[in-house]
């Protein structure tokens, strides 16, 4: 039996118009917490771009009014919609950045989340040696850590395939990194579809990764939602709940065939893994 | 059993200096041919950027002098190099695409070997539509295998992850474009790394693909050599097997933990799952 009961289910919700197509739902936030509650989540995992744009009273009513958790706010629009990141060669866009995450602190604390630094770290970029952007986004990730230490609040960092970044693509860079910021509300975020390309054995680096694992996205091998590719949910599933995992299971995949569809079809499917 | 004795294995060795990662030996020619026959492969994939650029008669001495066969021609280096696709939005770029392939045709002939059509494709590129980027794919591949058929010389389409390219990703397209060309001497090459992140279950699409598979590459699901990563390599080729596929098994994987490495535990462990 994998997690039974306790296995928390959330899915990523986008507030604002977004271009990042992994986030399930999109448009008119009530309509989706609605839907999103009636399919059986018990949280939904926000992607934020920016809090100023977010009536957080507004959205504090509805999540209440649907019984819906938020285990985790999601920041990386603030790349893809602005090209903020850590390690921008330009000291602005790397304050800016810093800023715009501390910004979610307020936000974090209301809701009980934990932050997500995802794309928002940057890669590489031209002209950037690996090791100057590697110590910006160190020095990024203490500032942030520290800052939101005092309000209890966690911050981690999610390893995503080689395509999409080149800084901390796999679990064993993101451990190291853990090791160089050292501070206790740092973690990781593993994402099932990144795993996939990336992990010699998915099962051995949830285990490695262990209680430095802060959150855990689930998405099938084609990124659609569990049980549409090959991945092993069973398997690494079984393996998060062997080490001790209490957090969340969230769903970050295409909204294919439709959002609602697959948002549908992974709670089914991860509910009968769970029961069998 | 796995194919047995029969299971033919080659390699991707770059003739010309490349950017592209994957090819697994680059640098000198000889060297490395002389390499490559040691570790027990009977064939060589040559990727090749211009048949211009090559000396066909040297190439030929050394593969006849190292006893390796040439199964296939791989060509996206003018993609990667040159910026050459079939779909470009300039008509010039698609003329000089088509006429580099047709430039491969007596390569081929001379080696006796498949014309891979990778990502010199192309994508569909802003400004133009997805419907347009499908017609001019399917009009150059035409008009190459029609230009090939009096040889006996076949194209083979590789369907590639949805990183790399907007056009034909997996099997199911594949097969699709397939029908809109109409060549017999025109079908498929499948690569295990791409198919991990594209295909619902890869032994499937293997079976769907049946006789239009021309040719077959491996690399693991970290696109590191067979072994390295968490591919069922034995369920994958049994299946191929079983549909009584007869081409080559040609290693297409990074260079890591260096070439000469990566090659000698590929056809390691290769042998090692034909003979249990």
């Amino acid at each position: 039996m994998v997690h039974g009961p306790n296995m928390k289910l959330s899915i990523v919700l986008s507030t604002q118009p977004a271009q990042f197509q992994a986030a399930t739902f999109k448009g008119d936030l009530e309509t989706n917490l609605a839907s999103i509650a009636s399919l059986g989540y018990e949280g939904v995992e926000l992607a934020i771009r920016d809090p100023k744009l977010v009536n957080l009273d507004h959205l504090d009513e509805l999540v209440c009014k649907y019984n819906l958790k938020v285990p985790a706010i999601g920041t990386g629009q603030a790349w893809g919609e602005e090209g903020l990141s850590f390690t921008d060669p330009d000291p602005t866009v790397r304050r800016a950045a810093l800023e715009r995450i501390k910004s979610h602190i307020p936000v974090a604390v209301r809701f009980k989340s934990i932050i997500i630094i995802g794309l928002i770290r940057g890669i590489v970029k031209p002209g950037v040696s690996a090791e100057q952007a590697m110590n910006w986004l160190i020095d990024a990730l203490r500032e942030c850590s520290e800052a939101a230490r005092p309000y209890g609040i966690q911050l981690a960092l999610e390893p995503i395939n080689r395509y999409e970044t080149t800084l901390i693509n796999n679990v064993a860079q993101g451990l190291e990194l853990i090791e160089h910021v050292g501070a206790d509300n740092f973690g990781l975020l593993l994402d099932t579809f990144h795993m996939n390309v990336e992990e010699q054995v998915i099962e051995d680096s949830v285990r490695l990764c262990g209680q430095h694992i802060f959150h855990f996205h689930v998405a099938d091998s084609n990124r659609w939602y569990p049980g549409a590719g090959h991945l092993n949910f069973r398997a690494i599933l079984e393996t998060l709940s062997s080490i001790g995992y209490q957090g969340w299971v969230s769903g970050e995949f295409l909204p294919k065939p439709d959002a609602e569809t697959a948002a549908q079809k992974s709670i089914a499917y991860l509910h009968q893994i769970c029961s069998d």
